[in-house]
């Protein structure tokens, strides 16, 4: 049970939105921002990113969502497994692994990201764009998956609701909730 | 030097806002709701729970600016201090205690908030909706600290500034941002 009196039969951040509607409009176009909008990061690439920062913080909702949403963009759901197991040996580009492991120095904490880090992932070709939405993403993670999770929010284990979840959020983005987000 | 190329001169969050105006207007936005719009907690209550998140995660920017926002707000310095330093013994109400306790466990991660804490929280008289609220901004600090500090922004070491923005935040909240912020 949440807890505080959320709306019920509403999964993860879905229970928060409704609760609080007015947080919801800027919470859903940022990440619309992030991971929807044309950028030089495909989707694909951006929606692993917010997979990867939610599964080292353990947040089931948020993982298996975005999750389902990457593997929808990629047509591929193996990878997703392989880049929250271990993304350097993932089939993902070395520019990706370079983003990802400043994802997860930041999850950790902003602090832990290095300059090497970031020469690293520039000699692999990222932008300062491209890092500085990796750095945003996983930061702005760092806030969802704490806010499903503080909340005490319901988070059904049902494989085909994610997916649909994830098909929905790959083809109309964040702005426009579906029956279930 | 921050990790990117940021507009030379913006302190803080103002260098990625500036960078990357797009992502601004939400952050902005949700700030404004969680901290400066009118609720049942006062925006000097607010600002005290983000300074203190911020200072758990060892955000010097974000613990002095809004703890100068609060200071503003609350006509006392010395509260904030001693927020940061021991809040169970800062002159805040009991409430205002269980919901610093809640903050502080989400600041950790989510799933560290018990039921035990919101039964306190409620027991000395928090709504939900000051519940909710208290986790989303603890969630919404772990992210804008994660920014700040992920990017390597600039961050100068001058009271003088920040108590002239922690006034500005506090007169006109976040959507009109001031020469500094």
């Amino acid at each position: 049970m949440a807890h505080i009196a959320l709306p019920e039969g509403l999964p993860g951040i879905t229970g928060g939105f409704a609760f609080r509607p007015e947080i919801a409009k800027p919470m859903r176009e940022l990440a619309n921002i992030l991971l929807y909008e044309p950028g030089s990061l495909t989707p694909g690439e951006r929606e692993l990113i917010a997979t990867y920062v939610s599964s080292r913080n353990d947040c089931y909702f948020c993982q298996t969502s975005h999750g389902a949403a990457a593997a929808a963009h990629l047509g591929d759901n193996e990878v997703v497994k392989q880049v929250k197991t271990d993304f350097q040996n993932a089939p993902v580009s070395p520019k990706l692994k370079a983003l990802l492991a400043i994802a997860g120095k930041v999850q950790r904490g902003g602090k832990n990201v290095t300059s090497e880090d970031v020469d690293s992932a520039h000699s692999q070709g990222a932008t300062d764009l491209e890092i500085h939405d990796t750095v945003l993403i996983a930061a702005a993670f760092s806030m969802y998956n704490r806010y499903v999770d503080g909340l005490g929010t319901w988070q059904p284990h049902d494989e085909s609701m994610y997916a649909e979840m994830g098909k929905h959020l790959a083809e109309h983005g964040y702005l426009t909730p579906s029956r279930k987000n």
